[in-house]
């Protein structure tokens, strides 16, 4: 036990649950808030528990949000016409964060997954249908991930959206801007030469 | 500001402030904790909380503690004859992990540096001249950090004690073991080369 102080050891097993954290980061987190003025800890701990209450998912996209509408389903200088599907909402804030994109969202909140029980109903791809269904929208963007599971929901999706008369679209896949070729595995390469367009 | 979401930001903005976390990782580490059980935000805000009421500083040695005298300066089992002086709570609980020393601490909290304005006093080097001169112990072990600022307030220690009759040490500086000596920098190889031993 740290120091023998159940509490300092607890406060660091709690930052240990985040992703990406190990032993010696979350003490380095721990010591830093004891040792930072008083109201940096709280201000954590209240931030955690405020956004806990607050944050919700939007009943339209999914998306988390303060709201219900959120303010990207409810802002009418949007495109109501596209929706780009991912699979979490980091995904739709990385999109956001480019600028590029006007449209609506739909977050899955994960991919299908037959090993980890993760299906259809899982997604409730029934709440995206029924947006569709409604008929305002003109295209879908799947931007799910590049990975088997992202994959196999993009094609899933599309079989399910395509008679519904809406046009489908997948996100292009190559090699990232402002890297080299050396750098790009197989899989990457491959996707990019059989993406190729006229130059 | 993320997705519209005030609350999220906050969360996210609290986690930068963490030591090495950019706005990438606080956002993964916000998303993550929204996605969870739960319980998982409500043990953190909760363990902050608790933490920063429990913990203390132990009047004896200024460790990180829950009770005062620390379970350190209070375990009959250590040898009060020996004191390892280190800068921060982390460095004690380093020495700790290693299991190979098994007497007590001094934590001054900071070193000497005349910049930031953090002199004698700042450190509270008082209290640590009051320990030596009741009498028990017989070595000072100063384990400050291979900074300027470490070297500085170990010199300046080291002048302070010896006239007490108190044998002073410095811990070994050299090559880290497990590494080859051409990862070392010149500092390490100069210092690796001078306190050569025999062998």
């Amino acid at each position: 036990m740290i120091l023998g102080s159940p509490h300092l050891q607890r406060l660091v097993d709690a930052f240990r649950r985040l992703p990406g954290v190990g032993g010696k980061t979350a003490e380095r987190y721990a010591l830093h808030l004891l040792a930072a003025p008083q109201d940096a800890a709280e201000e954590l701990a209240a931030a955690l528990q405020e956004a806990r209450r607050a944050v919700c998912h939007c009943g339209t996209c999914r998306n988390l949000s303060d709201s219900d509408p959120c303010r990207i389903c409810s802002d009418p200088r949007r495109d109501h016409g596209i929706i780009c599907v991912v699979e979490k909402p980091a995904g739709a804030m990385a999109i956001e964060r480019s600028g590029i994109y006007r449209g609506l969202y739909h977050v899955l909140h994960g991919a299908i997954n037959p090993l980890e029980h993760i299906g259809p109903e899982e997604l409730r791809i029934d709440l995206l249908l029924n947006r569709l269904k409604e008929g305002a929208i003109r295209e879908v963007i799947l931007a799910t991930n590049a990975t088997t599971e992202g994959e196999t929901t993009a094609h899933y999706l599309s079989r399910l959206i395509a008679p519904l008369g809406v046009r489908v679209t997948r996100i292009a896949h190559g090699v990232p801007i402002g890297s080299g070729l050396e750098y790009a595995d197989e899989a990457t390469l491959l996707r990019a030469i059989e993406g190729r367009g006229n130059f």
